[in-house]
């Protein structure tokens, strides 16, 4: 048959070289074998058998990696960022305060969200931009605004810092505020117990210290967030309505709606993910970080680099942020670590821009031989830059 | 070493055996077998070399699709909802008029969105809740209500009509109303003119005729709609905001600005099913699915089912809806499908509950060997079920 002539010619679509580079920046990690193969799994709809028993999976297999026993848990269809603005939108009014202790450019993030809605934020802030806070840093703001909810980010990725969250659920509780937390980048790597440590709303990403792809975001709700929703007034984006995803992913027991179509591949990536962590168990998974980080900081020390954070309880195990020695050029390291390694690195981004380098070990690259092949590189790239450049 | 005691124990997440059933229902399709491939592709971020180039070609893809010379073009990280979410939050601001001319349940998904946002809403309505609307049908409510927008769902898979857009874009304009377009279940199926035709916004996803996953959703926006996006003083939500997604991809060669973390195995993926569109062209895509469904079409008339859409001209290429002999039970003749040939079609969804089945022959199911299949097994179950159980 002869065709129409359009308008819009058929464009060229090329296949190009590409190496893949080992991801050893902020994110997003390596993807695990088994994810790789679940991604090729069946495309499935309501309809299917295993349609309903991989939702359930999912959710037992969230409640365990934020450790909560809520039955308001299940993942937003979206990136990370999908997550936190489910868990402001549901949980914060217009017109209401969101407090944000902010040291990284994800606070930033939920500042911006927040706004849209008309949520009034109160922004605190420390002398070092990546500075953690104490309890004591914080009371005096809730005291203060008494807000609605506050916002924090347990790992920051853009300034590799780790916000103890050890006692603020109950501080916050005590001002009638609901805590809301950010663990995008430290899942999986660092303890977090949502439960005990008294989290409201939390949100994380699969393709960090899960080793899964971007593009699917677990969430989880407390008792507390939960009578929040269901007493509000205002009503959040329909794609993150938690009142109706929690019947689309049926945590009641009720009947099951539908609200949109979930992603075949990125559901059984998810829920491989989950059931790795689950063979693994969590205790092992935080300590193998743990031990390869130290590791790793111990080999890069000796090389000469200094630790953007000072303490190293404020340090976090998945990302860790360090400061070039005098005269270097972070571009220049990042490009050498990349064109002559193939290890993807990456440098500051927010407070961080032209202050530190961010190198990522996590996940399925959370072991002494990749936490070795970095430090060597870094090491190798150092020589090789201050021979040929400075 | 000993782990320490957790809250929440490790669940049991077991592989459970699954015969993925032919997806011949309104949706999602089956994938590509090149599509399969795509998704286990590399993970890529913005500093791999590809990544841009990637995002490129996505663009260049989406143009073809939607038939557009239009730079504001780029795919949303969630499914088809949020395609509609984000025309709907950023082209009609809050106290605009949204007007919906209505048939399925996707319209009734586009009111619910709109309300959310303040937008005000108008609704007609024909008799038969499947009917389509003539220009002389709408022309009345543009002139009386004078909306900002006019929504409308170009194929309805919950109905099985097909809208003609073929001057509604001149008469939209004519009153000062952007079009804005559904075509989740058309496009790539029947033919579509972006540019031509005169829509400002549209969407659709790709586990449709496209044949990919479901979780990423290609939008479009006129200069018209872009206007509108540049001067609107309302925000919408940050995951949907077109202006800063425009910098993430890149819409006018200015600097590349982070949004949110891609999914690489989806944008891989569509990478893949827009290539295969070039590969194939749209006018014989259009053909095919043209000329399978004729032959389907003929196939089942022949054995006794009846179109719930009477008008051929109104019936949609990819989702058909058939009216049972009396006396037969919807569900009952789905199931029978399922368990004796494995084959997955649908009963009525919204206005077609308990008064149509759904079939779907569209994408790589589109072909002449699964409509016989289809039809075979239809007859089948119609002989089967008479015997049984009238």
């Amino acid at each position: 048959m002869s065709s129409p002539k359009l308008l819009v010619p058929e464009p060229v679509i090329q296949d190009r070289q590409f190496t893949k580079p080992l991801m050893c920046g902020p994110g997003p990690c390596d993807l695990l074998p088994s994810v790789i193969e679940a991604l090729t799994k069946p495309v499935i709809s309501p309809l299917c058998d295993e349609y309903h028993e991989v939702m359930a999976d999912i959710r037992a297999g969230i409640q365990y990696i934020f450790q909560t026993r809520s039955p308001l848990v299940l993942p937003i269809s979206g990136s990370g960022h999908s997550g936190m603005e489910t868990i402001i939108s549901n949980l914060i009014a217009p017109g209401e305060i969101l407090l944000i202790p902010a040291r990284g450019i994800w606070d930033d993030r939920a500042y911006n969200m927040a706004t849209r809605y008309g949520i009034r934020t109160e922004v605190i802030k420390k002398a070092a931009p990546w500075a953690t806070f104490t309890l004591e840093d914080i009371e005096p703001a809730l005291k203060e605004f008494r807000p609605a909810g506050l916002f924090i980010t347990h790992g920051d990725s853009s300034t590799g810092s780790l916000q103890s969250l050890k006692g603020l659920g109950d501080l916050c509780h005590k001002y009638g505020t609901l805590l809301l937390v950010d663990t995008v980048v430290s899942l999986g790597a660092e303890p977090f117990l949502m439960d005990e440590w008294g989290v409201d709303g939390v949100y994380t990403s699969s393709q960090k210290a899960l080793s899964g792809p971007a593009g699917i975001s677990p969430t989880a709700f407390s008792s507390r967030a939960e009578e929040k929703i269901n007493k509000r007034k205002h009503e959040p984006p329909f794609y993150f309505d938690i009142k109706l995803l929690a019947q689309q992913w049926n945590c009641y027991d009720k009947i099951r709606v539908y609200h949109h179509t979930l992603s075949p591949p990125l559901v059984w990536a998810l829920r491989r993910c989950l059931q790795e962590m689950i063979n693994e168990t969590l205790p092992k998974a935080w300590a193998r970080h743990a031990a390869t980080t130290a590791h790793f900081h111990k080999r890069v020390s000796k090389i000469g680099f200094q630790f953007l954070i000072k303490k190293p309880e404020d340090r976090l195990v998945t990302v860790t942020t360090f400061e070039l020695p005098r005269g270097y050029d972070y571009k220049q390291f990042v490009d050498y670590m990349r064109a002559k390694h193939n290890i993807m690195i990456m440098a500051g981004l927010g407070p961080t821009v032209g202050k530190a380098l961010r190198v990522g070990i996590m996940g399925v690259n959370a072991t002494i031989e990749v936490a070795d092949r970095v430090a060597d590189a870094m090491a190798d790239t150092l020589r090789a830059l201050t021979k040929s450049s400075l």
